[in-house]
């Protein structure tokens, strides 16, 4: 195997040539990674990770998604009643499929971490599967593959955990108290308090209230209590919040209707389509509050959750099954952006499954809105072919300065490093071919590379 | 013009020599052609072609439609009252437009099949339109320009027809009875029988009745009906069904509402949208049958068909004429996957004409449930850009395993080969750019490129 | 900076020299401008332009949008009230912010006009603005800076302006009767006196009386006054009309239904979506009357016009905030298809914002329908990739004569050859790619060319 030093460069000598010149500059930049779902856990504790398995295969719904794609159980992976128990079988199981994920992101950020983090540099198959399995496991312990050790080594300068609102933040707690040097910062996500339909959501609007010490008993005590959240969290070095909404739609009702809707939602007595009207009234709400605190908003949306009923019952959520469905901005957003759209503190970032719409609505959008920056390529196009295909449909339009860099949006790990070098690269691709075509001048592609690299994210999240 | 031998591979010299080197390995393997609309009576009788216009112009709608779409009248092209009789006429007015074909895989299909079938290599234009009808005339009644010699000349290992409910299935009892080597097998398509809107859904109902000796009078008689009727094309070596619904709505409805919906249908007295309810509680139904005794389903839907009501009067179905509408897979699918998504004999290939479905919805569905596969590019896209486009779309996300090879989906016999060869052509340049851009190694590609043409479709359609 | 002669080429050698040499062949052919936004009245005054910031910035909301996507304020750019009024610090504004233009268009056009119209060629920045300013304003009062020169420097053959169904049309009269030898020709554009929803809509259809000499009070009047009007343009040397409509709808109504319709309009008593009623009823009307008098139609839907209130109330329409949404034409256009669609003299010119049109619909039925061509790259798709992505995407299934040439669209008149150019050079660059992959013979490549980059245009509009 052996990883190549050009990668994902062009073929044509010289742009490659462009391509590593610019990659040589960003390759070793920090990383600055805004939005992502590593466990603050790992971070506070510097726990080492137990077995191979546990690492690469079972929590990581890219790996899962594809080997139960092809025929392989979950429970073979580790997943469900009765499942296989032994990691060291779970591992043979990915290795001897290791194949199905060939023209896949996922082999490109394995075989990276498998060779830059643990030194493994053969091809990972039935045949080599114990001896990968074996050289992983034997270092583990080590400081320097526990977190702070991969913290370091992949020269992390941030890092944001995506946290509900009614989380204790426990682990960032102990992080900030703690002596060690690295910063990891909450994101508040409240859609366990702001999405009707999420089970026990007046339970949560109770527990909201223990919380944050506010009644959720009326609508101004509910805001209110978002609003001390949102501060709790800015404490701990917050500087975003996420919204992980099915649709991008947004309301902006008089405030005695959206208080008398919040009362029926409180109260489980929602009519048709008015739990899509409260969470499209709750969208605004959050970007009134983050035109006031100056909280960065990102909206996730577009993705049906769950897609197969029996693999939620039996093997829960975030397994793979998560579908994405036509989105549109254009309409779905005004309601807010006429309401706060043009706040000088205001910045939503916006993030889409639907690639139709990065030419149709998210360009034109972010290229005339001042409060809108465009997301990186999210979850399934976060990958070269994505990448490259958001920067040739979004910077004709918006340019690179509307768009928010990089993020790694993981929970794996050791693919953080992996996933900025993909993207480091790709980006520099396209700003080579940029050159070479005469669209641009070196010096201008050696300036943005750098923005791409780093400076965009900071920039966009406020983590300067 | 003289066919190039390194048409459609990359103009990088490396990636052509590695594009080159794959398809070398595959150029010659047998074809497996598992979907398309040869006329089984072809290969029952093999008959001699008459003419060239009757070969290449008259029935392939790419053809006409393009004629027409730049002022040719379909009479001129041997269509509708009054239409020409000559076929060398007809073949002039057809050589001398062939420029409009400029860029288009029509043009490439028509001259393989003109230079390597019939060894005709001058460009085909109004002065050389006499000269190819002569040399083609000449040899039509060949043995090696039947059916049969141009199965053996394609080195065809198997193909498929697309066959009626309600068909009697003469040619393939005749092509099974007799002494010919070819495997030539049916395909299942019931939409005269499962579409309340088809003409004449009454009496075709009726018909069921009588082809598969079971009374189509109530909703368990039909099922049964349908149970026969696929029993006795597996008999005749069929592995699959194909549907052809305007939308990929699924329904998953209680028997008895099933069953008293198929009252309504059977005597017409459906209210609103119960026509197309009951097309998607069809797809469920045949669904669970293929669960049963595994013939695997095809799905081909969102084609407007006979957009012009002129044309379908004056010349009739399938003439170019068949427009696409927008298509979401993700909820439409969901209430057939939870009844049977995870039934392990399942498997439903999906077709569409609309990309935009490639990233957002079929390669995470395909790439998930274990019953789903990804058809290869229909129709439209069934070129050297569509192709392109479907692998660098849906690769990164389903894989190459998800997917079900190449189909040729022609009525036009003598494309086949041509169709194959571009098809494998691209595929390897796709690969040879993974290659190059150190996404793949070579041996791995070499591997995938013997899979994608042919492997994956006979693996896919139980063709083995 | 520099205009580099190969801009916009392919990267390999050969393919490159195969672009080169195709657009060698095109570079300098006659413009033909079948459809924009310049001023008439430029073209019969021929006055001077005032300053920079007027010719190059305040009127042009590509570039204002990007500028206030990022933070600056419509007043520095000379626009609402307390606006900044000197051109020169508009000009430095633009100038300092000149980087965000990275990687789009406007950089290339903006770029190609100071260099080949200005002759300044070093990069605008904060340290050159005021050279550049200089250079410009000291030769703006020059006759070749005029339009009448512009229009000899750019070899302009023909440019269509786009007029209200209400202009008394003076300046085209004025141009008409002057001795000038430019060829400037009015589009009927009467979306003012067709669509309901326009502000003043009862006082345009009095107007249209007025005008036209035809009652409106009637339907049958109201479409005499729209033939006679038509027929004043056509004199004028009009050779279409152009509808600006948020979506493709048509509809054709029985008469006595249509006139019933119009008389709710025309009195204000139409009820929910009769307004899109009657829309859809008026391009069927218009396009039965272009099937009459030979003027070519040309549709233009998909966007929503001013999406922020603020923007609109505060600085007007055409800044930047017209922002597209999903489109479909199969459905839609079916009425009016079904109507005229194949009649001889009917020509529909369809333009679109939402690209997924483009493989899914728009080739498909430019590619059936004898009346149907696609218009080229609409807005934000007039550009290198845009352009791009219309040739691989349409040419499979259009190929090249169902499609229209180029046309700038443009009100910036400095920007006239570059975007010419830019879709030239497009085109050769795609061209090329089809000769170095064997897809096309390089003399068919040249012929081709010519037709590209004026030809198609030419015929299309019926400019001959």
């Amino acid at each position: 195997m052996a990883l190549h030093p050009d990668r994902l460069f062009p073929t044509d000598a010289a742009t490659r040539g462009i391509a590593r010149a610019l990659y040589e500059t960003v390759a070793d930049l920090p990383i600055v990674s805004p939005h992502g779902h590593t466990d603050p856990r790992w971070w506070a504790t510097n726990e080492a990770f137990s077995d191979p398995a546990t690492l690469f295969v079972t929590p990581d719904h890219y790996v899962t998604r594809m080997l139960v794609s092809q025929g392989v159980s979950f429970e073979a992976l580790g997943i469900g009643q009765g499942a296989e128990t032994d990691p060291r079988a779970i591992w043979r199981t990915f290795a001897s499929n290791f194949h199905l994920f060939a023209g896949t992101p996922s082999k490109l950020w394995i075989e990276h971490a498998l060779e830059n983090v643990f030194g493994f540099s053969e091809r990972l198959q039935s045949e080599t599967a114990d001896a990968a399995y074996e050289r992983i496991q034997s270092v583990l312990q080590e400081d320097r593959f526990r977190p702070h050790g991969l913290y370091d080594r992949f020269n992390i300068e941030v890092i944001a955990t995506t946290d509900g609102a009614l989380d204790d933040l426990q682990w960032h707690r102990q992080i900030r108290e703690s002596a060690w040097h690295g910063r990891v910062v909450p994101t508040y996500r409240p859609d366990a308090v702001t999405d009707p339909d999420q089970p026990g959501f007046a339970d949560n609007l109770a527990k909201l209230a223990e919380v944050s010490g506010m009644s959720t008993g009326t609508w101004a005590g509910y805001l209110d209590a978002h609003r001390a959240r949102r501060a709790v969290f800015r404490e701990l070095g917050a500087t975003a919040t996420d919204h992980g909404h099915a649709t991008p739609r947004t309301a902006d009702m008089p405030q005695n209707e959206a208080a008398s809707l919040y009362d029926r939602a409180r109260t489980g007595r929602l009519g048709t389509g008015e739990a899509e009207l409260f969470r499209a009234q709750m969208l605004t709400e959050m970007a009134r509050m983050s035109a006031e605190d100056g909280m960065v908003m990102q909206l996730h949306c577009g993705s049906h959750r769950n897609h197969s009923r029996s693999v939620l019952a039996d093997y829960g959520r975030d397994r793979g099954f998560d579908i994405p469905v036509p989105v549109s901005f254009t309409e779905a957003l005004k309601p807010m952006l006429d309401a706060v759209g043009l706040e000088p503190q205001l910045r939503v970032i916006l993030f889409t499954l639907d690639e139709t719409t990065y030419t149709r609505e998210l360009a034109p959008l972010a290229g005339a809105w001042p409060s809108l920056v465009l997301g990186p390529p999210w979850w399934f196009h976060d990958s070269f072919e994505g990448i490259r295909r958001y920067r040739q449909q979004v910077t004709e339009t918006a340019g690179f300065y509307n768009t928010a860099g990089f993020n790694d949006d993981t929970r794996a790990i050791t693919s953080i490093q992996a996933r900025h070098d993909v993207a480091r690269r790709t980006d520099c691709a396209f700003l080579a071919e940029l050159v070479t075509s005469h669209r641009m001048e070196e010096d201008e592609a050696f300036a943005i590379a750098q923005d791409l690299a780093a400076g965009l994210a900071r920039k966009a999240y406020r983590l300067g």
